[in-house]
């Protein structure tokens, strides 16, 4: 175990919601000293860059609750428990942008905010899409629009994009983006 | 207001704690349904790409209770109460990785965990630096090291660098960076 390691003496369950659990964890530190650590628990998601038959990515806009504001986005959900992030991403393209995708590639998986969150997000670059929509979730408002790798870019450049696991897996999609 | 907009009716705090905050709230949707919203407030944050006079970034390793492990990061740290994002970049500068910035560029900010979490941190550009050490907290445990940029590449593309805001961060630099 590395000398910066922490361990877990207890943990005292605060909340436990239908997206996030809050525990708040007491834990000795590297020196002995004991100190408190927030922790959000998270299932864990994964997020894609769906590449068209025109080379354009496939994006989606949300209003995100959190922020008070709608973000231009890589589509994205959350694992089901247990669920396998490759079937997840599947089904995740399927229901929320409507295309099943001949090959899904990994790109890595991100922490998004390791100080306090457990999220673990899969990234994925998927391509050789058709059209296949799958039914989602009634109560998800979602614009989808097809942008070329150049508007992207220049979106990110431009902190219009504003959404870190989407600048995350685009950059980790570069070398296969013409 | 976006016709994708979610409208609150009413916030029930579940938790305060010194990171974060916990609360659930019930909106109306734009199809006029009610939902809830499980919302993790943060203060937000700075994180630098903080490049010394040989053109290496400056990286901390440092254990994340949530995630298990140690991440390789660029520098960051939460937002005093009121504290504005450039001089908190400055103190975090100076606290975590004892260097002073001559010259510091914003390249934007970004939302790491839109779906639950209200944490914005503003990504910076931090050049012309010399030492210059300010006392941080003593319970933090971090290693420094400085790495080229082109290993900080390698890093992310081989998906050992697994932090968000550092691949994006690093993403926005790039123009900026030999």
């Amino acid at each position: 175990m590395s000398k910066l390691a922490e361990k877990m003496i207890s943990s005292e369950p605060i909340y436990s919601g239908r997206v996030v659990k809050l525990a708040v964890d007491t834990v000795e530190l590297p020196n002995g000293h004991i100190s408190k650590r927030e922790l959000v628990r998270h299932p864990g998601a994964v997020a894609i860059v769906a590449v068209d038959s025109d080379g354009r990515l496939v994006m989606v806009e949300q209003y995100r609750y959190a922020t008070g504001k709608v973000l231009l986005e890589i589509p994205a959900g959350t694992l089901n428990p247990g669920e396998d992030p490759d079937l997840c991403a599947h089904r995740e393209l399927q229901e929320e942008v409507g295309y099943k995708s001949g090959t899904l590639t990994r790109l890595g998986a991100i922490y998004l905010a390791p100080g306090y969150s457990t999220e673990l997000i899969h990234l994925y670059l998927a391509t050789d899409l058709t059209e296949s929509r799958l039914a989602g979730d009634d109560d998800e408002f979602i614009e989808i629009s097809h942008l070329t790798v150049a508007d992207v870019l220049a979106k990110i450049a431009g902190n219009v994009i504003q959404d870190a696991k989407t600048i995350a897996a685009v950059m980790l999609a570069r070398e296969h983006l013409k």
